[in-house]
């Protein structure tokens, strides 16, 4: 029996093969670090990369006794560049940072290190997460995998682009309003953004308080479920199966004066998808969102401006000159934003979390497009996150699922979304929606 | 003219005499460091203090020509010891993190640094600032500097030592329930816990991200108004005169099924303060808390519940048996708390706080009790936080106005309490009745 290269595996299949004995954690990470050389000209998704260090940690881990081991063991994560390590800099792609290496780890990196992961380098994104301007910018140019002449999305661009490719089965990203899942579906891959504060956000750069999400980026269901366990993130209920056959979704089309529209990709996407569904025997109901939601994106970017200005604010005292001018504008305040209309966004945003989880609670999930189309084309503008914002607000979880293809040729995904809290419930749907829309949704990962 | 000792100036004191050329930077922190020197096997406030940093950075700030100086030149603070300061160790009062020391300012510290401040050292707290037990527990035994035999209060505990007895003019706190107000109450000064999310919490061990604050500790309002300008914590209104006659003031007195029974120091406080702003002129509406906020306090525990579990996971997979007790239980969810109750505590906060701004905006300010009485004997208890809850899970601005006492002489401070983002209009509120208080209430800061 001949094995594919190890760089092809997911982060599951890779820790079969650590337990069968028939792959070290040392020859893995040798064959992604080949992947990784081979393709970053390309594809640039690494902020900070060492080699050596990523070997001396696998030889490490292969010294562990089996009992040793964590439920992590050997699992290669890629760090999002504003997610603090304390052996790799921290630079969040801000000339401010440059070679920043605070001697701390992040919560979620703490987690990950004493559960057994190998952490392979940090990844590009965007300025502190927070603009839309691609790490092309300022620093390494990054790519879509699928079309190097795209963008991978943001602000999360170098994660979705390195697990898109192969460099990484899991990357970590983070998400204020659309940076985990818009990267998600550009790359073709399983995004996840959990319900908000189910996972620490300590060490990861804040931009928001009450929206920052941190998120994963992996190619199959069974590695997001392996990040799960590890922090925690549990149900209320029992674990129970999961049939398409017999279940009910809703599809999302959501108003249009606040949201732009869907472009053709999405639209086929959303069709299709709804289409397979129910060949497999689901129920799916096509809704609106409720009038009294309609504010949600407007409410999210008023919250959005009071957070930067306080968030900003200590960057803006030390080097105005080094910010980019969407960061200035907040801390100005420029567009005048009050207090009163801050709070009452604060405000109608809680009030309607509640509402959204017994809306959602009526399906096993609801499923809402993930971007506008596929990826649009040059590398500054990382896309548009106006579909993502809402489940950021409101603190669902929500995981892109890919499977389908733009008229491009690029790869689509689809939001599904559960209430709060019921993330585990999101990823049993997850997987089983998941193999229907990879197998015919048209649009198929290259294979190695 | 002779001056007093430097060390008894409150910051902007010092800073007049800066400006005046009466003193320098230098000169300021040797009387500082000569007074915490004097008193420190007493009060035990420093988790780490290192005199020759200190005096170094005071003569760079006096090298600085005086247009290069900021609006905090030389104003000296201490940093509680969940902060990150780059220089010092942060230490979290937790075996885990002995002389760590992570090459990061907080925001916050960031910004008083750029401002001109001048880093006093770390001050002491309760384990990740998150239990109830005293300093004294582990590391060094802090006490109140009005009575060594009492607490000071937590988890703020150094914090609120060092400003109340004349080391430090100035001191960061944090405050989740009452870490930040109670201490101020023990130890006889002003204590501010501004809105929720004014101020950038980023590099602040994290509890509870929606009532985790940074709070501060002066000998004066004015003290208080120089870090809330720097932090750029504004109002929506025009800035006012605020005169105590003519105006309205609420008088809370809280059901008493949910919280303690207030002791017979604040009892006496809350009458005599009445009292005095009704002999200023002022009228003093008796209020009790509507039935619709019973709950406040145990939806505040609730949400603490889960925010623990999420918090402190990361120290609990690195090295479960060198955490406190409440810290694991948090994290093994030993109340057996449900996700839904966990939302539905979190939701019914949220719904609640748009209505206490309401309530609140009929009054100048309100008036309720920081504690239930004098600080108590002993270091280990560093006493009951409840009547600070509930504006910690309301988001509302707080100022603890010293000035009255306790059967045993000690200090009792009353809080006053504005609606979201008046900040500034609580200061103005806070100076006028500071006065009456302190000159009137019956309690006395040692003359030195």
């Amino acid at each position: 029996m001949t094995y594919p290269e190890p760089f092809c595996l997911t982060a599951s299949q890779a820790q079969a093969r650590f337990k069968d004995g028939s792959l070290t954690v040392e020859e893995y990470a040798k064959s992604l670090l080949a992947r990784i050389s081979l393709r970053d000209s390309v594809t640039n998704a690494w902020a900070y990369l060492d080699p050596d260090l990523v070997l001396k940690r696998a030889r490490e881990l292969d010294q562990l006794r089996l009992e040793e081991r964590g439920p992590l063991h050997g699992v290669a994560i890629g760090v999002k560049d504003v997610i603090y390590t304390e052996d790799m800099p921290t630079q969040f792609n801000s000339p401010l940072y440059e070679n920043n290496l605070p001697k701390v780890d992040a919560a979620s990196v703490m987690t990950l290190r004493a559960n057994g992961a190998l952490l392979i380098g940090k990844t590009t994104t965007t300025e502190f997460a927070a603009t839309t301007v691609g790490p092309s910018y300022k620093g390494p140019r990054t790519s879509n995998p699928h079309d190097p002449t795209r963008t991978p999305g943001g602000s999360s661009a170098g994660s979705g682009a390195a697990v898109g490719d192969f460099q990484v089965p899991i990357a970590l990203g983070t998400q204020t309003i659309g940076s985990t899942i818009r990267p998600g579906s550009f790359n073709g891959i399983y995004a996840m953004k959990p319900t908000w504060n189910s996972i620490s956000r300590e060490g990861q750069k804040l931009y928001s308080l009450i929206f920052d999400t941190l998120g994963f980026y992996a190619r199959s269901v069974n590695d997001l479920k392996l990040l799960l366990d590890v922090f925690q993130v549990q149900d209320d209920g029992p674990e129970g199966e999961f049939n398409v056959e017999g279940s009910k979704f809703a599809l999302l089309r959501f108003p249009t004066p606040e949201w732009p529209e869907a472009g053709p990709g999405t639209i086929a996407a959303m069709k299709k998808g709804a289409e397979l569904l129910k060949a497999h025997g689901a129920e799916v109901e096509e809704i609106s969102l409720p009038d009294e939601f309609r504010q949600i994106y407007k409410y999210q970017l008023q919250v959005l401006a009071g957070d930067g200005r306080v968030a900003f604010l200590p960057d803006y005292v030390v080097a105005k000159d080094k910010l980019d001018t969407l960061l200035i504008e907040h801390v100005d305040n420029e567009d005048k934003h009050t207090r009163k209309d801050q709070l009452r966004a604060f405000d109608e945003l809680a009030a309607m979390r509640p509402k959204i989880d017994a809306l959602v609670d009526k399906y096993a999930a609801i499923i809402a497009p993930s971007v506008v189309d596929e990826a649009p084309v040059g590398h500054e503008n990382t896309g548009n996150p106006a579909f993502c914002g809402p489940w950021t607000a409101m603190h669902t979880p929500v995981v892109n699922i890919p499977g389908f293809k733009g008229e491009n040729g690029l790869p689509i995904g689809l939001s599904l979304v559960a209430s709060r809290y019921r993330d585990q419930h999101l990823l049993r749907v997850s997987k089983e929606v998941g193999k229907i829309f990879e197998e015919q949704g048209g649009w198929q990962r290259q294979q190695l």
